[in-house]
């Protein structure tokens, strides 16, 4: 077994991380030899709720957790975490205006910035998952000026992972046919989810899906799926969003595939037009705990139009939150 | 890939179920290679859960998951499965007896076993979790008389790994350094978790923990594991019992390790001087997806007695589902 490895999830008395912490215990994304410390970092009203989950996280008896504690405190908590994973956050309540969300989310990753610049190892990567998820990833990014930005990157795992499942479904052949879906912008239902370089088992998408079934069924309904989920579920996704935090963490790990890429929002920094400083998903190749933006890709006037709609959303969102930025 | 095989899932509208599935869907039971067909049996009142259910699941892009249907009849959701996983029962609702809670779930497990019978491969796997257990297993084998009563076992692997969990804190050492624990009986708060043969790091237990610990901390903290996990997250063991049915079904696949076994219930056949006819759990090595009681245990005068109250609270539980058992 390696010596252990610390992993800070907050927001592990919710949904999303009762589904990702067992699945992590088994070793499905560091390794079966690979030990872990998980650092819960909670808030008062979830205490007992990660106490629960500690109990049966100890009645797995998995040989890779070596220790587990629960925390209201940040800074404890990110002490020498090498990977945070930042679920928790205020969900949207009665009456509450998009701009309010931002406000309170954003102090929260504000204080979780400024906790993991000072405590975080100088390798921690960081993995944002709570909403609004681009902005609270800048908001963090900005106050930890400590961590390199390209430690820090955001969850559209689960919508690039919807859509490679929908355009499989669509062609009936398997997801791991499907290469090089991109979902650009912001994870909010201005994201774009795009085909144009798409492959399904060696051959183009482009040449096997109608224009019409692309712009206005499929980008429509990857867009909204998270509302339908809820619509079924009376629930927001919970499985398949842990599902997808593992997708990332272990790609960023082991690396995309050959002729393969994922999407992840990382600090915008001028590629593809797209302004610098605000968190955009783009996508990257990744190796070793590193991404990097693909190059060269040809955009055309639809594309460059959906992508224009999610820059100017998020140029927006930071506005609204400026003075957390400093 | 391999040719899919066919999982029928009974409750996966519940917690476990939505726990258990996509560990499923990520290959970590049948192998990364292993195609599978889902069957997704449910009551109408849960069919809404089980649809969110399978929109998460195609939102994870698994490619082992060939294909997933849900049904509401349980012949169709049964026809052909090569696993049987029966989580799906009753809760105690207010003001029912223990008796009345028997017959409610005799009379689901009446059904399902007949639709078993009729329906599932001749070599199926059923493992059944729904409660209470042992008296839903038995119902079911003789239910189907066509299937093996070899073929059924019930999961007391939560308990097992309970068990080995508490011993491994105890000790200090790593749960896969635990052997031999077993935990004989009802899934109930009779049942007897046994330290008599256990091995730690290659020692025997019993001269490193005293007697007054095992016999008054370690047994009634496991037999009371459950409450104790209900207290804390206001709801039962989940995600713990999701992963114990993984556990289960994968030890019975892949076989208990050299010099281990596990904790299953099995119908009795006089082993160990237990009635015969009623399912109990007993210490089990497994190969090929057969299990084969551990003979040749000497059991002190103490282990005797706790043994003795779980068969005879087993053997009341058969009494009060007899006109089931025809």
């Amino acid at each position: 077994m390696k010596k252990p490895i610390k992993i800070a999830i907050t927001g592990s008395g919710g949904n999303i991380g009762y589904a990702l912490v067992f699945r992590i215990a088994t070793g499905e994304v560091f390794g079966p030899d690979q030990a872990v410390d998980f650092s819960f970092v909670e808030i008062k009203s979830s205490i007992k709720n990660v106490e629960g989950l500690m109990f049966e996280l100890e009645d797995c008896a998995s040989p890779i957790v070596h220790d587990m504690k629960s925390t209201l405190d940040v800074h404890e908590g990110f002490r020498d975490v090498d990977y945070a994973i930042l679920i928790g956050a205020k969900p949207r309540g009665p009456g509450m205006e998009r701009k309010d969300l931002l406000q309170v989310n954003g102090e929260i990753f504000k204080t979780q910035g400024r906790a993991l610049n000072e405590a975080a190892s100088r390798n921690a990567r960081v993995v944002v998952v709570g909403n609004p998820v681009n902005t609270n990833t800048l908001i963090a990014i900005k106050n930890a000026p400590e961590l390199p930005a390209s430690s820090f990157s955001c969850l559209l795992r689960l919508d690039h992972n919807r859509a490679v499942g929908m355009l499989a479904r669509k062609l009936g052949c398997a997801p791991d046919e499907i290469r090089k879906v991109t979902v650009w912008g912001n994870h909010s239902s201005t994201q774009f989810p795009d085909l144009q370089h798409c492959e399904a088992a060696g051959r183009q998408v482009i040449g096997l899906v109608d224009d019409e079934w692309r712009k206005h069924t499929f980008v429509p309904e990857i867009q909204q799926r998270g509302a339908r989920i809820i619509q079924a579920r009376k629930a927001s996704s919970a499985a398949s969003a842990a599902s997808a935090i593992i997708d990332h963490v272990k790609t960023l790990r082991r690396g995309t595939a050959e002729n393969d890429w994922t999407s992840m929002g990382v600090l915008a920094d001028g590629d593809y037009g797209i302004k610098p400083g605000i968190v955009f998903s783009y996508p990257v190749t990744t190796r070793s705990n590193t991404q990097k933006i693909v190059q060269g890709l040809k955009l055309d006037d639809y594309s460059r139009e959906m992508i224009r709609i999610s820059e100017a959303e998020l140029c927006e969102e930071r506005e609204a939150v400026k003075q957390l930025l400093k």
